[in-house]
């Protein structure tokens, strides 16, 4: 099953050139779900050829303008280019007021739904749960009320022994119960023990995403052992100091919080725009974290 | 005197690959002025560097996201980037309460005062002077309410014939004077009549800018004769239902327009994102106005 993550953007605070404000499109098993909308999120997609109108999910952060100026403009194109399917978002409360707000003025009525649901930044909390996986909040600490995501696969069916079941001819319409690990008593009284037919599936992935954040162990117990870690890391360490002011991180922190927290991979982003190149914010984080990447817009990253 | 503008979105409604929603930097003696500001136009300021700071008045011409969606993000850019000097924003009234909101939930104090010019969509009236130019709005016939923006250069001062000045040794402290005009009685009561001294400056010129609208005409007397008219074409005229319908109009019409106000020339944008090209629209235009160019993001047009 698919499941990787395209940046949009790595951007923090301003854009520069050719880095944009913040902005992912995680699929899952090939569906879309967005997290953050910096503005010139829909050109990002158009420029990577990502199809906004497969996207039904959308997840803010904060109302920090670089997380979601986008917003408001990619959802006014999906309904001037005739979409009718509901979009959910998930974001603080606030976000339903402003976007509303633009379309009264602009006397629009969208011809599809808007389906929000709120973030609490108090308590970490399910907010999504389908047949691909499930996502939960991540209370960050930031200025104004923010959170993170992490989304967990569900647990796969079982793969099936095909030579095995061939050999022993066991008839298709077992199958099923087969992936799902029951093991079947037929009339005859043989019994079919389902771990002679089938293996386990892939161990479920967790990809988090946290930004913007200051370094907070509060919100390490939710992102543990995650497979892979977004990280924003601001600044480097030297400017530690600014990184508390703005609440932010620095690269080492996030190094630090991947191997605290037993994560796989992290990918750092959301870079100051002093960083004119980024390869000093990669080299302080692989200091502590060797499994370290950077988030450049247009890159697709495996979880 | 330079009188130039310098097209940074010419896309209708939605972006496509390449072109961006409505923005456009007049520059005007050196100083900058924007007029419309779609999303990501803060990005292409920078794509085609063009320094955003020296910007100190934004033209709004009407609610529509493909015209405003670039400005909370442009003005929260300039704020992170330290600015102090104000921003004069003309515009529809309710432009205020929404950027105001906006920057409540993102807890942003500006730096910079903001002044609102609320622009009347009823009459066309003076919205700024100042030692380079007049700006006027043009009332337009939209979905909502949309003013277009008229441009004029100040008469500039006359110029001096040096050769002659050299020739009969007048002193410099006369030529501010013969530079405004002025005949001069010496105290020996020599005359120096001011004809023998200088030539007339260039005529001014005038920029007239009308998106979105319906052909009207009731704004073709505010744009009589001026030198570059910018009007949008967002159809081919075989989609003249539909432009009515939207409240647009058609390549054939606007070059109708330019020619029945006897403008010098005429710049279509605001293409449907239906044109993948944009060639048909502009043989269209030319069939009856020859004088046409397309807008095209990047390039620059002497008015």
């Amino acid at each position: 099953m698919k499941f990787e993550v395209t940046i949009l953007g790595c951007s923090s605070a301003t854009p520069v050139f050719n880095r944009n404000p913040t902005a992912q499109l995680l699929n899952c098993n090939e569906k879309p779900y967005l997290i953050d909308c910096g503005e010139g999120t829909q050109q990002q997609l158009i420029k990577f050829n990502l199809k906004a109108a497969k996207i039904d999910h959308i997840f803010i952060s904060h109302l920090h303008g670089d997380h979601y100026f986008g917003l408001i403009g990619l959802l006014s194109s999906l309904h001037l280019n005739g979409r009718i399917k509901p979009i959910h978002i998930y974001g603080p409360e606030p976000i339903k007021e402003i976007l509303e707000m633009q379309f009264k003025y602009s006397d629009t009525t969208l011809k599809y739904e808007l389906i929000y649901h709120f973030t609490d930044c108090n308590a970490s909390k399910i907010i999504l749960e389908n047949n691909d996986l499930v996502v939960e909040t991540i209370v960050l600490n930031h200025r104004i009320p923010c959170t993170g995501f992490k989304f967990t696969e569900k647990k796969r069916l079982r793969k099936l022994l095909n030579s095995k079941l061939e050999e022993d001819q066991i008839p298709v319409e077992y199958f099923p119960l087969l992936k799902r690990g029951v093991d079947l008593t037929l009339p005859n009284g043989n019994v079919l023990l389902n771990a002679d037919y089938t293996t386990d599936s892939a161990v479920p992935k967790s990809y988090a995403y946290c930004s913007d954040t200051l370094y907070d162990e509060r919100y390490f117990d939710k992102i543990k052992n995650c497979d892979t870690l977004y990280h924003e890391a601001t600044f480097l360490h030297d400017m530690l100091d600014r990184a508390n002011e703005t609440h932010h991180t620095t690269a080492l922190q996030a190094a630090q919080i991947a191997s605290q927290v037993g994560a796989k991979k992290l990918i750092i982003g959301h870079y100051s725009s002093r960083y004119k190149t980024l390869i000093e914010l990669l080299e302080e984080a692989k200091t502590v974290f060797e499994n370290t990447q950077l988030a450049i817009e247009g890159n697709t990253y495996q979880i």
